[in-house]
């Protein structure tokens, strides 16, 4: 297909992504991660011990918040802090993120630690979610090292990556990795959570506009798929 | 295959399912759906003009909230009202399920009028989201009547029908209508929206146990759509 | 007097009243109970154990909370969740309710047990608040007697029965049982909260319009024991 | 009857009662009321229109607020404010003080003009709000002057006066305005308001310990009016 | 200089101060503390124990709230309990009465004991903030004083005394305590609190209009330590 | 002196300062400052029209908010949105940056138009307030400059520029612009807001440890007086 986008990619193509590494000094592991203009400050915190509920179990617990700051999107938002109450928006991208993360995490090799991924989007243009995943697994990986190399672990907590891309159709056209503005134009649009060998964590689509049909979905998990790969590698890359 | 559910069900059989109408006296739409033990009261109210940033759009609008009773589960929960804060599922789940009506709305023929459709569950047994929007779809439809009865409306605002089901998989053995046990169990689980002539709104999977593979996607996203396809005829038997 | 109601009745009859025990499957009690078109769940949760500032006392402790669904009334009201705070009726009537079953607990005999009554209201019509006084003794008369076939009880905890009904001056007309719109109407509101044997645990009369004299509060107690007798028949019948 | 109390009080005794007017330099009618060492400030603020739901009604409307200091009890209290909500307690006594206001308000005589009345426990010693009522009338009452006194008003909003007071039965014994330990000991407490031409606003009468009769229902109303006409006459006193 | 103010008072010249002990019966300390028309009511409350960052380190702990009644103002402002949260300015000045006394608190002497000085606006007319530290002093000396009769202090937890006012320019014209009108037409405002001794605890000057210089700065310093020295003087002698 | 400092630096040294402009791609203005590793990013959000009691007066407003990441610390902080509440020092430092702003600017010239500006700390070590203040004024400086080149200025609204530094002492010894270890360590902190024309906008000093005389009041005055000469040198430099 020889399709033309705005930033002139091509259809299945992704933006430029840059993982940084150690953007802070204090937390335990942290990572500047880029999708394009989106750009995510991730930082993994780690404790000594688990909430109440998971106490004397010998397992660990991983979580994740996800917040924008008022002025990452085009015209400036509220603060949530301000307004005294989280919104839906990100009540459900934290949740994604968490359950994403924890699904390559081994809790018995984790021990009792608690690992805390906050993801702040400094400068959002869609793919904000995805991105944060795919750098969240960067700083969870410093942040295991991090315990490891304090003697904190037995074994090996994490058994596989985690990598995220949103996928989507423009009219008949589908898309990899879509822009903000590609995103309000959208019909379908499909966020895919998978792990380095191949696997789906996590798909969530919705049809923004016409519903979708299974042949359509099919296109999107194929993109999906190409493009969790490619990052997946510059993952690998950036933790060599 | 000849694998048998706690209940006695067949692996790709429905929970008995009923559709009451008119459970309420003042709201122009209302349904007691259940899904066996899940029991979930939908009231569509009507209010005549649209929220702020939509005014003197010609549009209509469409919005729905979700919400347990305390002692609907096994054990109570605490109020979100005494906390003073919605938690992250309930955001989640209202959002999914506004989206899922809205997307068979036309709202130039709805007019500027909104529908707000509070679905509340009287009794949790697994599946009370896939329920909500089931029986939301007949709330919807009644209250659409009501304003059409009323001459209020130039054509009709709903374009297709919409019913929802959980699927997902125990080990190696893929579930319809999944029960509480059976949810809590699921190493996936997976919620489909879909429209009654056969196309997707939503797909939301996640793996809560070991990562899926396409295939397992493939398999259960037939069982979701056998199930829609099912409780499709329900909705319609039920508003005949 | 042969003053005629809106709905046919006289002037000192109550509405058809509807006490269903076990309306739900996982609470220790419950009661969908009906005043007319007045629809209140009630669930009674036991759990062991007291609040921390009645631990070792040998004590147990009953309360209420009651809410609302938005769309109980005529018109849709917002959710409390939704606002984050609970408004200054809510909590009235929570407070009225817990207190009225507790002047008939023998702490003593339920041991460091709490029971907690959550009455939602499902569609109003008047009398919500006595109506739910109503049900809720016949859910804890059941979590009771839950807790005394799990042996858990030592004594009987309940000294005596509960019940609840509205009374009003519609003008110079005395009203038993209000439905909402006699209550809108009514110049004085009187709840009146009695146990079994004829004794009184709560009055409440306030003049909405005219204030009333000690004459007319008398006609109104004589009318609200009429009413509270028919409803301890009721509950009796509703637990043979 | 002899009985003697703590502060050596008759049984039909108020406590010694202080009004004092214009307390505050701001307020358009302001009060500190003392009963014993209950120590109420009210203020009435006076504002020009009415809330957006009375507009164009060409009536009036009358508001209370009812707050206490931290240190107003015998052991400090968190502020409500500290707290982010205001508690049930307080809830429902702004409301009584604000239901009593209004009975004798005539809103066409008071216009298109709110007057709230701010009552504030500087110190409590029992029946904080029956001296909340009892001070906020007379502060009512100069607002209300300071209203006519601009040429205002076209007639007196001011139907009658208001006062309260609680009684309550400490065993067999029946007391007239009771101080906090007796009110901590009362099995019975009543709280009675009155106009001054004799008629009830609000009767609510709660069984804390034993149940109670008609006929003693009927001994706390006597000994409540006589405390409203003592309380009348300091009004009237305070206000010539 | 021969400037006269609005209340005829010289430039330099303190509003008539009033310090009242024991204004309250029930707390460990209190004071009505009167600059002028500002009237603040402190109440300092003793718990035995600390907060639980604190605990099992021997040493004791102070703190403050600031509060404005509704209608201490010219015109009535809602309660922050009402708004469900607490303004920057509370947070702000709750903040500086607390360093303030902290300032000359010896914790070790105090042992583990906390006290709360709550301090109420009743009325305000500038310098809310300087009379609330000034009148917290006193409490703060009555409680230690309750709980060294009491037996419970092993030596003096009071090094110092404090007390604060407020100076500013009007134009070039230097002025000592501004009232409320003054405070509003100032270009600078300095808050100024000081040990009796003549050392500085706290300093916050703020341009409102124009900058100010160094030279500026100085005369009101002059100004604020004069202030201060008159009334340490005024509450060593109330304390006397 | 010849006191060397953790870091190395001199007493009166400031840290490496770096001021990069338009490190966001929406925002009017946006600057990422550091002190040292104090890192905070403001962004200046340009709105037409102003706050509603400020309509219809010809003038502008500018605003800020200040936050902190949740890892920007040593340790991991719980986020403000999430406790539902902003904390006081929160509150206390964005009302100071907001009027250290205000003091620069010319609400005539600024026309009605709002500036808000967002400063939110990504890594913390001490002197946020102090360089969220510095860098806002640059943020601010390019914001008009964007409302200027589309012509929506009459004339100049920035009258002077604005930088800030903190300064204290560690015992006897007096330090410009402390590092957070040196922060938790004084005795002393002054954080001084001045104009690039030398006058002070703002003074705060706190006595954390022992109270601080007239003279050591007068070091810290100088030493502040030159980190703002340097710190404006440095902004003047970035706007070149």
């Amino acid at each position: 297909m020889s399709f033309t986008r705005l930033d002139g990619r091509r259809h299945d193509e992704l933006r430029p992504v840059t993982i940084t590494r150690n953007w802070l000094d204090h937390a335990e592991g942290s990572v500047l991660v880029e999708f394009g203009r989106t750009r995510v400050l991730v930082a993994a915190s780690v404790t000594v011990g688990v909430p109440r509920w998971r106490k004397d179990s010998g397992l660990g617990w991983v979580t994740a918040e996800y917040a924008m700051l008022p002025r990452a999107t085009h015209t400036r938002s509220d603060r949530e802090s301000v307004r005294g109450r989280i919104g839906g928006r990100t009540h459900e991208i934290s949740r994604l993120i968490g359950r994403s993360l924890r699904a390559v995490v081994d809790y018995k090799a984790l021990g009792e630690n608690t690992i805390v991924l906050d993801c702040d989007v400094l400068q959002a243009d869609g793919g904000t979610r995805t991105a944060a995943i795919t750098g969240a697994y960067v700083a969870l990986a410093d942040a295991v090292a991090n315990l490891r190399s304090r003697g904190a672990l037995k074994g090996n907590p994490l058994k596989d990556t985690v990598a995220a891309v949103s996928v989507g159709y423009a009219g008949a056209q589908p898309l990899l990795d879509l822009a903000y503005e590609e995103d309000v134009a959208a019909d379908t649009d499909l966020n895919v959570v998978m792990t380095g060998s191949g696997k789906f964590i996590e798909v969530q689509g919705t049809a923004e506009g016409e519903p979708f049909s299974r042949d359509e979905l099919g296109v999107l998990l194929d993109l999906g798929e190409l493009g969790c790969r490619q990052l997946t590698a510059k993952q690998l890359e950036a933790l060599a």
